[in-house]
């Protein structure tokens, strides 16, 4: 899975490839079991049973009530329906709401787009670890602070934040709280009810489910307004065609998680440390992120001096990421990096490997070697 | 491919089977090209390649420019995309839009939240054939008027606008023209050049290609604003992780479509004529829409007196739809036929056949003898 063409796939955190009991799952909703949920012949009835199932594991997957879930195209689209959404219904009570700088693009971008709708964004810093002050999250609730958005775990630097703590303070003053759990779900454990989380975002793809399905916890006090209309699927919040096959896959994706995630964790941690401490080895490099609160899969590494893009261009066996912003014509370095107090040229030099179920000792042992091997015939120019 | 249990499926415009080459063709991002297409390394830049390759193959199908195709979840998000994104746009030079009566609810729907929002929306009649008046729209736009709306094909009746009479007429007028081919591209040829289409939405699963992937064409000389912020994906109108397989799916069938619709064509509308020659010989039925601008694969007919949900519920082995919005609580006849103006009973009375490239002799066979024996064992209340 991770070795075709003998590269070693250490970038989990992009996308992962689809376990293939989901894809056994789903075929038969690629093939046969074509319907459309909302008919009301036998194709269509048989089909919306299969959905309702898929809720409601994906519900007790993260202990939310099965009307609470939400299906939609991705996490970026979880993302912008359910800030668009509160800025939307809340605004009579006020217009504020609270971030962290190192959030995703899908958050950063959204709010950027609600300010210029006039609503007031506060950005919290973070510390040289990815994580936010909590005295500072306290004293930046307003009075018309209408939701408070933390991040669970860190894409780029795998940190956890203290959700948990940060959820009770935010109910405290009374605000809703969301969070990205993008990279988290399908990792380790989310469990809405102890956490007091009242709407969370899901990505099938981050957690060998496919591309093109998500989903969006919403607590059931919380009446979001349609996103997207066209007839009312989806508690009226998300209409267009349910996408079957991959509602299935995530369903099965949920499934096979709750019960072999534990023993992926010890596996692939091992493996982490691993690379980690041998890439430690190559003078001048560190560590970006908090030692403690990370997630298993993620190493960021620093290699001072050397220019990340440069560095996988000649990784001609070991896929990793620079975790820049590609897409967009300037190339920028990490926000999530620089927000942590990284030099630019620091950011440069940094590459995140994030490891998978299906990571080998051989991926780690190949990529040690090739990146060793790199960084010996390159220039550095620090 | 229709037979699953035995059932012939007359559904094809509530959904498709996927083609198994398009299956084929998807299988492999399935499953070992599984790459995120905005990695940059090996994983990555295969996958882009593809991408930019299907991009090409869906724009030469409707002959449009590569850059003028937006990849969505599907029609529905490229509607709302369209609608809202041009409302936003030119709300300076005008807040009136004109669309039709019987539009999909992914039209109407978008447009009845763009009426709350202040945009006021002219809905243009339709005659007893489905089809507007041409002198109605010329006077329906306005100086204010920044869009006109009109589905190519209705999902209902099949009945065809005169799409290019029309885009003629607003384009003289200066204004935008959008349509919802949803149901049309891959089932008759749609040529963006010769019609003067401005905007297009399409959809997958209504050509043998997966749920869960569609497209807007959007003339590049058109800028809509972001639709689905996070990081600038397809000209930064819609971000999110790219549905790879779904997009090469979509690819395959356009590239089946474009060598093989014509015949399939020929071969389906004999089978709709005969369907429709024999179910008229029940006493009191009658075809809803235009005999001559209509879709080969549609008919749909008025069984005066029965009731159609009922008529589905007996029909053990034929999967056909009553086309009324049965996702809201409300049972509401449907719009399309009210708006044509059919009595809410003769609605209530009407069925939609729409067959597809599968459909076989013993389909239309086994149907027409299935519903004769329904309409002669159960109750006709007028």
């Amino acid at each position: 899975m991770n070795s075709a063409n003998n590269i070693s796939y250490l970038d989990y955190n992009a996308t992962t490839p689809i376990d293939p009991r989901v894809l056994d799952a789903m075929l038969p909703f690629l093939k046969e079991n074509f319907g459309n949920a909302n008919s009301t012949h036998h194709f269509g009835s048989k089909i919306k049973k299969q959905i309702d199932d898929v809720r409601e594991k994906a519900a007790r997957f993260i202990k939310a009530d099965t009307n609470e879930i939400i299906f939609t195209s991705g996490a970026t689209e979880a993302i912008n329906m359910a800030l668009k959404g509160i800025a939307d219904v809340y605004h009579t009570k006020g217009n504020h709401m609270v971030t962290v700088s190192t959030e995703h693009k899908a958050v950063l971008d959204t709010c950027k787009y609600l300010e210029g709708k006039g609503y007031e964004i506060t950005y919290l810093s973070v510390d040289k670890y990815g994580l936010i002050d909590l005295n500072e999250l306290e004293d930046a609730i307003q009075k018309n602070t209408i939701l408070v958005c933390v991040m669970h775990v860190n894409n780029e630097t795998g940190v956890i934040q203290l959700i948990g703590e940060i959820a009770s303070i935010v109910r405290k003053k009374g605000v809703l709280f969301m969070t990205d759990a993008t990279q988290s779900v399908g990792k380790i454990n989310v469990d809405m009810e102890s956490l007091g989380i009242d709407l969370l975002c899901l990505s099938g793809h981050k957690m060998y489910a496919p591309k093109g399905i998500g989903a969006l916890y919403v607590r059931k006090s919380i009446n979001l307004p349609t996103y997207m209309h066209g007839g009312g699927n989806e508690k009226n919040l998300r209409s267009g065609t349910l996408n079957v096959p991959a509602i299935v896959g995530l369903g099965k994706a949920c499934e096979i998680a709750t019960s072999e995630m534990k023993n992926d964790a010890e596996r692939v941690v091992r493996f982490r440390d691993e690379l980690e401490t041998e890439l430690l080895k190559i003078p001048k490099t560190f560590v970006n992120g908090n030692p403690e609160n990370r997630i298993y899969n993620v190493s960021n590494i620093c290699f001072k001096g050397f220019d990340a893009n440069v560095m996988i261009g000649r990784m001609k066996n070991v896929a990793v990421s620079n975790g820049s912003a590609c897409t967009s014509a300037v190339i920028e370095p990490s926000h999530v990096l620089t927000s942590m107090g990284l030099s630019r040229d620091d950011a440069f030099s940094s590459l995140r490997f994030s490891l998978g179920k299906y990571t080998t000792d051989k991926d780690i042992k190949g990529s040690v070697k090739n990146i060793s091997e790199i960084t010996q015939s390159i220039y550095r120019y620090a």
